[in-house]
Order: C-alpha cells, then structure tokens, then sequence
C-alpha cells in the first residue's frame, strides 16, 4: 500500500514513525478525510480550509502550503489509482524529545505528515434502510470544533452504543442533542430542518455545508439551534452526516422509531440532491481534463 | 537512547511505529510516569493498578501480566543505569487497518508498549519559592480518570496559562476548581486540606495517595471535596501533587497571592514528609537487595 509520508510516497512498510512524534504520546495532531469520487477530491477546498482553521487553534504551524499540500494529495491519489475512495490525512506537531506537555517552539519542531488512500463506496444499502442508534452521554471535550486525533472521546461513545447493540451513537449533553460519533446529526420537523449550531460543541461539518446549499436551493428553512433528547424522539425525521456516510437516516433510537421508523422523505430528497451535487461537480471536473 | 518496545530492548532509531498504530491516529492508548529514586521505581504498584484500571475503561485487554511488564520495566531500568530519573510508558491498542472509529476485537489486535526513561531530578528550587499559575477553563472530556495520551486538551489547557505567562493551569470546570493541568490540585484553609474527590473530572493521581497517608499520620484533616474558584483566591496555601512535581507549592494564582505569597507552613511539612517517605522507602529496597 502507497502512503504519503510528507513529501515522499513510500510503500506502508518504509514508513516508520518515531514513538517520541507528539502524534503518538500526546495525540497532538489534526486530520481530514476526503472522500474521492471517480477520481475527484470532492470539497477539497473545503477541507483544507478547516485543517488550517485547526492547525491555528491548536497554534502549529503547518510546515507547506496549501498548494503544496494539495499537490501531495493529488500525487498520491493518482498513485494509488482507486476511483472512488476516502483519502485519509493527518498532521502531527513531530518529534520533540524529551516529553513534554509544552508545545515546543514551532521553529524547533517539523510536523509529520502522513496519508492513505482507502477504497470506499456509497453505501446504498444502508442509506436505503436506515441505521439504528442509541443515545449516549456526550463526554468528549468543549474543543469538538477542532477535527483533533485526540478521539478517544469519540471512540468510547460509539464503543457505547455498539455495546448495547446499536450501530450509531447520538451524542447529548446537558439534555441536548449534539451530533453524532463522528458525524453531524439533524431531524426534520413539519418540513424544517434542524441541526445543532457550529461552535464548540460540534465539528463545522463540510457535508453540512453542502446540506445547507441544497437545503436553500430547495427553499427548505434550516434551523441551527440545539433540540433536546425528546424533541429529536418526536421528529418526523433523523439523519446524520459526514463526507464518508453522506447522508444515513437514522430510523430508530434507543428502541424507538424516527417517524415512520424508515427513511423519511426529506432524507431521500436531500440524498438525492446531494448525490446529484456530487455526479455534477465531478463532471465539471472531468470535462476540465 | 534505550527503548522498551514490547518485549524487546532496542536502540531508539530500531523502533519504529506503524502509522496505522490506533495510538497515532486516535489517541487510542493509556499512559503511566514512575519516578525513579536511587534506581528504585517508586510506588509502582499503584501505577501498574492504575495502568490496569485505564485498560480497563478503554476495554483495552493488555497482552502481558503485571509480573511481565513490571519485569520488562525493570529491565529497561537497568540497562540504562540512570539512578535519578522517570520512566515513560504507553500503550496503544495496537496496528488495525483499515482506520475505523470501532474498537478492533481484541483477538485481532496486540497492543503495542513503548517506554523509556530519562533523568530526572528534585525539583527543589521550584519546591523552595513556588510557582505561578493561571486561572483556565477546564474544557477537557469527562473522562479525566482514565489517564490515556488524547491529551490534547491537557496540553491547550497548559498551553493557554503559559501564553499569559503563567507556569501552570489551575482548571476550572462550572466554576468549580479541578486539578492543574497534568497534576492534583490542593488547597489549605484553617489547617485543613481540600482536594477534589476523585470520579470522572480528575484523575487518581498516586501521589495524592501518598498525601493522604501522610497527612493522616499527621493527624491532619483532608475534605476530598470540590472547591470554588474564590475558595482556592482565599485560601492560606495551595499546591499541586504529581509523581514528577512531588509536591509544588503555587504562590499566586492570576496575578494574586495565595496567602502570603510563598510555600506554606504545612505544604513544606506535607514536602518534607513525602521526601522522607521517599527515602525510608529508597533505603528498605536497598537493604533488600
């Protein structure tokens, strides 16, 4: 398997990471996943934009540019030649001896890049029946609008639910709903869509940012404002969101059914747009070549 | 620089870790630092129970018994003959591929430990004048009692109160004093000591064991009870407590004087005493050998 390890692409096996790298003993890094559609980085812009937007609330300095890490990306997606995939990528502080809980000074350390490109699809199946989740406390930290690789929070809520049997977790805190494991969450109520507003209780989602632009070309009226636990129980609709998971309805929590307990119909609408959204971009990109 | 990598001894540039290693892009691992007296690993027992708890909570199984790994430790120790110093170790849960926020089956996948030990001494010059600190909100996830390296948020905390030139964070969480950012935290008011009770917003430091020990042979009385910010500004004395700190006095918390400004009269009781532990303990070892 290919992997970019900052400005090389080696082979996963010539790929060795100190165990002193801050990434390792600290969880003192960012990521960003990218899904890829025939070839195409879909939102990429975007979610470069929030790796800086991370990278600046955690104080590293990123040691490329935007263009230079952009062409990293490109390279190794067209290295490894998968058409549709998620191309995973995180930067660490680096390698600081001893340990120490300080950031070192940015012009003493060289943050490490690395990244993978992984065959991914839609997936249909579930997007079509739905998944079943289980509300689970929301312990994670007051930063989540930093896209951190600090996850241990998030891995223990889906552990949670996964344990008690459900595929999902819906996170609340204080009685409100804030997303899900690792995706945005939303409900749709008398034709209104409603999802937890930005800030830092939730991670600014980029297929959020796409839900909200065909939300308006529909003329559909989105609410960011947080619900409680019954509120969402009461909804017509439940769905999360994520660039990997695109839009998965959510058809029953704890036992409970969302609506009718199936996809609802503004889920599908969205759904459909989203990947028509997607189908146009990517042949915008393809007649530019 | 020797390393324990697993069950191995090996130069640090011989140990390489997979980026794939769920401690590199989830902070998917548990931690412990024992200090090391005269080559004499201190309180280890409770830094192996507490290992053994942190795995516990992350569903973490660890592929070795406590005698192996205390063996292993000990080895490493040796080998680098450093008598006054801290050993460092962590465990991942291990290389799983392809990345997915679910925890692997534990069949599936051997954690991996690293350790290393570095010189460390008494830091007596900061004990004898104290140190500063600064107020800073405590936004860390709800688990602090497990004591794994996302640590993120510890380190933003720290990060925060050295920006405004302070030495180390005292956290606050509703207005509510935590601990400081890698440490307990202790106040004395009316030759009382206050600590915040143990549960999910601290963690089981083990020299707060070692504190309540002593204050008890002293007769002294601990409330393990949570405090005001206003509380700790009024307090004669406060000080902080971790295996590496032994016992740091703070003298001003944002810019405002803990009683008179310098050590107290029971923390350099309490510091005295634990150092005397310390070597009671040192010497009976020694003679064992």
């Amino acid at each position: 398997m290919k992997i970019l390890w900052n400005d090389q692409i080696l082979e996963d096996s010539e790929v060795a990471i100190d165990f002193e790298d801050r990434g390792y003993q600290f969880g003192d890094g960012i990521y960003e996943v990218i899904r890829i559609y025939d070839g195409c980085m879909y939102m990429e812009k975007e979610h470069l934009d929030r790796l800086w937007v991370s990278a600046e609330k955690i104080r590293m300095v990123l040691p490329f540019t935007r263009e230079e890490l952009s062409q990293r990306l490109h390279r190794l997606v067209k290295e490894v030649g998968l058409a549709n995939a998620r191309i995973y990528f995180q930067v660490t502080r680096g390698v600081a001896k001893p340990r120490l809980h300080d950031f070192p000074d940015p012009k003493e350390v060289t943050p490490v890049l690395t990244a993978d490109v992984q065959a991914v699809t839609r997936p249909a199946a579930k997007q079509n029946i739905g998944i079943r989740a289980g509300f689970v406390e929301d312990k994670r930290w007051l930063h989540c609008d930093i896209k951190s690789i600090s996850l241990l929070g998030n891995l223990l809520a889906l552990d949670e639910a996964k344990q008690k049997g459900y595929e999902e977790a819906v996170l609340v805190r204080d009685g409100f709903v804030t997303e899900a494991s690792a995706s945005n969450l939303w409900m749709v109520k008398n034709d209104i869509l409603y999802t937890h507003p930005d800030g830092n209780l939730v991670l600014p989602g980029i297929a959020k940012i796409k839900i909200r632009e065909i939300a308006k070309a529909f003329g559909l009226e989105v609410r960011e404002e947080a619900f409680t636990r019954e509120a969402l129980l009461a909804a017509d609709e439940c769905f999360k969101t994520s660039s990997v998971a695109e839009i998965m309805p959510i058809v029953e929590i704890d036992d409970q059914k969302i609506g009718e307990g199936m996809p609802g119909k503004l889920t599908k609408k969205l759904l459909n747009a989203y990947i028509e959204a997607i189908q146009l971009t990517v042949q915008s990109h393809l007649n530019e070549k």
